[in-house]
């Protein structure tokens, strides 16, 4: 059988019954309308988006290939492999092969009739060479940097993505309630984490996070043990772990979970591209008070943040008022990381990305909006004995927030 | 108590009773060794490492950081995060903190005395607006691109690099083993490969694979079975599967695996950062002879390859031979995915890295040489019936090769 007619037959009525949710012709049009607008505000006359999940949102797969917006006319999606699933995919009307990067300019001609002045390219990710390549192939053109309106669009979340991070959320749900039977004495850590995993992936989890970032990896398999659970590590976060190796030094390690200490499981879930990121404290017997008083507190300010969320509130100002509050907790050196090593951000914003806007931090003056979601995480970190935190996904409501990852919060203890 | 005096004290002993290896003084040496003799033959001066890979090549930890390599005199390992942590996992000596990046000229000025005239960067994976930044940065300073120089250096492992990809290939040949017990009848394909990829983790994998690419993301759980084992997808590989969205339309799905069908897993591990990568075929009762006669093909396609593969055999020339085999066992239109679809290459280098050289593949006319690494993949593509294939990770010796990934080949039927 010919593949592309087996695609163009079967593909949509097999992976609409396996689950899958394509994304409708309204919101594409709506995020079209965003960026649009955007584009006028910046000058920006035509613009290329080749970062995948840039793409995903704009086109609605995730299939090789570029998208060539002009400021009015309609988008033109160039697929290289493979077109006919992208057809499937995207409900686009516009999709066309594209057999080599050099045909874009003739393509884009044939398109819109002639080439403009300025074209936009996501310069935040886009490597040096491929953008030498575009200054050879668009040689009269002017390129600009295009990757904050793609930001700024992509931070206010629509009911249907709102709606695929809640299903997301709900599959975290179901691994925390499980997790509680699969943990045991004797476990290492990296036995548990993969356990966790291998059961969100059952229920719909597509494996991995996504950050925007050359080198920073994002995993979901974050459990740390006592010890571990106060070394910090490569990426901008309050504890790293131990991890495997020098070569992926985060996350779970080989050490085995002892009785008493903090089990720290900090597990994010993906469902169609939609993350959500949520922290959660297990004991094998009853964790040592330190660490019980020091979750409380971490549950005090995780809640003291929700009390602020909604629309207009100030992003620093939150923070800083959390600040306050762990200091007057009595937690000022041991809050976001270790003395000296302390992290400055207590909220990510996440969705398609584990970083982006907003961030509840230091320097990040802006309000809050109505759609936004982030993840509030306060952490507690001891060098030489544990971590304690909590972290939920929430998103901004017309007078509040509305929690993604409804899993309760007492400590989980087997 | 501090952390970095924890670090300093105690994080040695702890993971290496973990099961850390360190890369030895001596390796380190050789490599900054070979990529000096690059950069005099390109006539570049002085050379700044940021990919995390590369670095971890270069000095042994993958910390946050950049490291900066002299034609002549010391390299400086330059650390954001976390200093004292990268002083334990790098032999190197010279490692000092960096706050900002508007650092590095003066860092770099301090340790050398004066700036030269021309600076290597890794403009393959650079984003623009970082390369933009150290324009800025290194204002009289022209900037070259070195990525061919570090693909080049890092193509032949060494005997303790070749040493951490035989352990890689050990975890595989344990998953493999106790696959056959895990896989039923009713079980979906992402059941099954999160399971296999949580009894990988138990054995020392890392979790993540990795591939030097913008958009390219590589996974462990690509397990396809029947009819989504002749579904092509975004991904530069003879078939992609169904995956569970169109956020990632690659590797299981959510499909249930029936009796008789094919079931591919193609399943790489990684250990220390090094990759082996192996593909074995599962069925439910008896596969149908379809399939069975085409694995054999593959296999035989897989065992004429290896016999070829000796220093000084032409890359390109072992594929073509390859294509006429696989035309002459009557799968000119199957060969390395669907007609039309087909992709180009039988043979990825592999490493810290899944697109490594060699490759051996069209286009790709070279000698093998001691020391080069890859996986070796023919596979066979079924579009609305499915696919078979055979892949093993195999080192180029003096006279032959050796198997990286000691799986037994026949069919694993359950």
């Amino acid at each position: 059988m010919d593949h592309d007619d087996w695609v163009r037959q079967e593909l949509r009525g097999l992976s609409k019954s396996l689950g899958f949710r394509y994304t409708p012709i309204n919101e594409i049009e709506n995020r079209l309308k965003k960026i649009r607008a955007e584009m006028k505000k910046q000058e920006v006359e035509t613009l290329l988006v080749i970062q995948k999940m840039n793409l995903y949102y704009l086109t609605g797969t995730t299939q090789e290939g570029l998208l060539f917006i002009p400021g009015d006319g309609k988008p033109l999606l160039m697929i290289k492999r493979e077109l006919e699933r992208a057809k499937v995919e995207s409900p686009m009307k516009e999709i066309i092969a594209l057999r080599s990067i050099r045909e874009i300019p003739s393509l884009i001609q044939s398109h819109i009739g002639k080439l403009r002045n300025r074209l936009g390219l996501e310069l935040d990710v886009l490597p040096v060479k491929d953008y030498f390549k575009f200054q050879e192939l668009f040689p009269g053109t002017q390129l600009m940097d295009v990757s904050s309106i793609l930001r700024e669009i992509r931070k206010i979340k629509s009911p249907f993505e709102i709606d695929l991070m809640r299903r997301a959320g709900e599959i975290g749900r179901k691994v925390y309630q499980e997790a509680k039977k699969i943990l045991k004495k004797g476990m290492t850590e990296i036995e548990f984490g993969g356990l966790l995993e291998a059961m969100a992936k059952k229920y719909g989890h597509e494996g991995l996070l996504r950050v925007r970032s050359l080198n920073y990896e994002a995993y979901t398999w974050h459990v740390l043990s006592g010890i571990t659970g106060g070394i910090v590590s490569q990426s901008d976060s309050p504890m790293g772990g131990l991890g495997l190796s020098p070569a992926f030094p985060v996350g779970a390690s080989l050490k085995i979970m002892k009785a008493h200490e903090p089990i720290l499981v900090d597990f994010g879930t993906c469902y169609h591209g939609y993350q959500a990121d949520e922290t959660r404290m297990f004991s094998i017997g009853k964790m040592k008070q330190k660490f019980i008083d020091s979750y409380n507190a971490c549950k005090e300010i995780h809640d003291a943040v929700l009390e602020e969320t909604k629309p207009g509130a100030d992003c620093e100002t939150i923070f800083l008022k959390t600040l306050r509050l762990a200091e007057k907790l009595g937690y000022k050196d041991s809050y976001l990381g270790p003395r000296g090593l302390q992290t400055r951000f207590i909220s990510h914003g996440i969705g398609l990305e584990l970083n982006e806007l907003p961030f509840i931090a230091q320097g990040q003056s802006y309000p809050l909006e109505k759609g936004m979601t982030f993840a509030v995480e306060p952490k507690i970190v001891f060098p030489g004995e544990g971590s304690v935190g909590i972290e939920n996904t929430v998103v901004v409501t017309k007078n509040g927030y509305e929690i993604l990852t409804p899993v309760e919060q007492e400590i989980f203890q087997v």
